[in-house]
């Protein structure tokens, strides 16, 4: 099933069930309020959350058109927002950036980070920067909302919890990583509000898409409609999601509706840009830079300014966007 | 006023309006089923609380037997918990010990640090961890409650978003904040579930102990019956709370029920373990270690291990315990 959640006056909005082909909604209302509640008691509300969504897809509810500008974040705040860094080959490429030891490199333990969870950003948001000079940048990843895990849990505890999965834009400010990383408490400023697609999935409806703990689809990016990358997220994820949620419980339990990124997808290969339509690219501007300066003495490609445009969705068999699309302008804070 | 967050049977528990002297307490239902609902909402919330604050403590409403064994963390589970590093002394102390490089000594921008908001744990609950060798340590602090704060907030705009004040206890595992570190994503594993006071108070209702946004009380704390420290809060901070706000919103929005954390309390002096009744003495395990080390060759204080007792409060003017203890015994995790 494909849930979302819609705006109301309310800070979590309104959980709603949304048909496989993104068109219509019905109000979920009378099962949780929103998707927080439903993750709270989701033995209870995943089996009539899921028998709305087979009378909607059937067409015994007509329900109501969906309009995905009117989406917030599937949890437009969360309790717990953790990425992780599961792809090799971006670790490799953006070391240097972030002057960042080579020891860091790790491919026997995943990276994880503690990211900022109180205010997520609705797909068609604005980014809005505090300065134009931060190296505005984006990390298109796949992530898994999660239920209750326990400290220290198993693999297969670690993957019994993952509930949905979705896409999302880890908005980072290169500028200020290396400031964050070398305070030596990690990652704040650099991180402000993660991104977030329209629409969750429960794994058993990505059918061949989901499996392994990763989902095996290409994550296409376009920037102000030139496509950037489209690696796929099933290849080159050395840890998989299973591997990050046992990985950040190894000292405390994750409570419901904790959600896992799984890094900037980036698959290994050459290319720099532009690429052609067939080419892999990058989901994130550092790698792209990197590539270019190997390629070039010099990066070529800009970070994002405003009146920009980022745009950012799973590609489904069919070619649709499987989980509706991030597609955010950049916007510079108003002064006071 | 004074408010807590009794257990039920949801994860946010039940609000509740607590009297001045912690005797009694009259549920809080009518006007917010939690305290993150009333924060939500703190403008219509705040004066009915305030309303029946002074019913209670009037002894208009009887009210019923408070007992902080019942009392879960003011919020069980919240958006965001930062922590921030205010007081000189303490990073002067443990900065060897965490393998960092001197010029994280800050003095002109506070270091802050994103925790772990999904679970946070109740005064009375335990500190479970995971295995007995990863140098177990608690940072007795005091921290607030805040409501939104706009990216770019000024001084005054993060000095009226203050709430409540209330105290913690930053849980840290020592022998992992190297790696943790050195990992270069900043705190994860080191940091298990932050412990809060049972009592969270509004600045006005803390008098002349709540000004310049410090919190002017001495935190006491003991080991297993023994005194520890009691250095004073509002000594030696030198990144005040609306310091420590104004960091957090430098590159994005904090939301309503952001806790923010001010750092271990730690006053300036030369004392070494055991201290006497009127000594300051240290209110975590790593500051003492240090201090022993320059004066004897060696630590001496070892770090909690299962079956000891931790507990920590802040000191009113005539004595009492102004928000409740904290009051937790280690256990190890139950293998399977």
């Amino acid at each position: 099933m494909k849930l979302a959640t819609l705006r109301n006056a309310r800070p979590d909005g309104q959980l709603v069930v949304v048909s496989a082909d993104l068109a219509r909604y019905v109000s979920a209302g009378r099962i949780a309020s929103h998707l927080q509640a439903a993750l709270d008691d989701w033995d209870q509300a995943a089996p009539a959350l899921a028998a709305l969504s087979a009378q909607l897809d059937a067409g015994e509810i007509a329900g109501q058109f969906f309009d995905p500008a009117l989406a917030h974040a599937p949890l437009p705040r969360a309790y717990q927002w953790i990425d992780g860094s599961g792809y090799m080959s971006h670790l490799e490429r953006v070391r240097s950036l972030k002057g960042s030891k080579d020891e860091e490199l790790q491919s026997v333990r995943p990276l994880i980070y503690q990211g900022g969870s109180d205010s997520l950003s609705a797909p068609m948001d604005p980014i809005v920067i505090p300065s134009d000079d931060l190296a505005l940048d984006f990390e298109a990843e796949a992530g898994v909302i999660i239920g209750p895990v326990p400290m220290r849990a198993s693999r297969e505890q670690a993957q019994a919890a993952i509930r949905l999965v979705t896409i999302l834009n880890d908005v980072s400010l290169r500028k200020l990583v290396v400031d964050d990383l070398q305070n030596g408490f990690g990652f704040f400023h650099a991180k402000p509000s993660t991104s977030f697609a329209p629409i969750v999935i429960t794994p058993d409806s990505l059918g061949d898409a989901w499996r392994d703990n990763r989902l095996h689809l290409p994550v296409r990016v376009e920037v102000n409609g030139t496509i950037y990358g489209q690696p796929n997220a099933g290849i080159g994820m050395h840890f998989d999601f299973a591997d990050l949620i046992v990985e950040a419980a190894r000292t405390r339990p994750l409570a419901a509706g904790t959600i896992i990124g799984g890094g900037t997808v980036s698959n290994p290969h050459d290319e720099t840009l532009p690429i052609k339509r067939d080419g892999i690219g990058f989901a994130c501007i550092a790698e792209a830079r990197t590539a270019e300066k190997a390629k070039y003495g010099r990066a070529r490609t800009p970070f994002l300014k405003p009146g920009d445009r980022i745009r950012v969705g799973a590609i489904g068999p069919a070619g649709q966007s499987l989980f509706g699309d991030i597609d955010q302008a950049v916007e510079l804070l108003a002064s006071d």
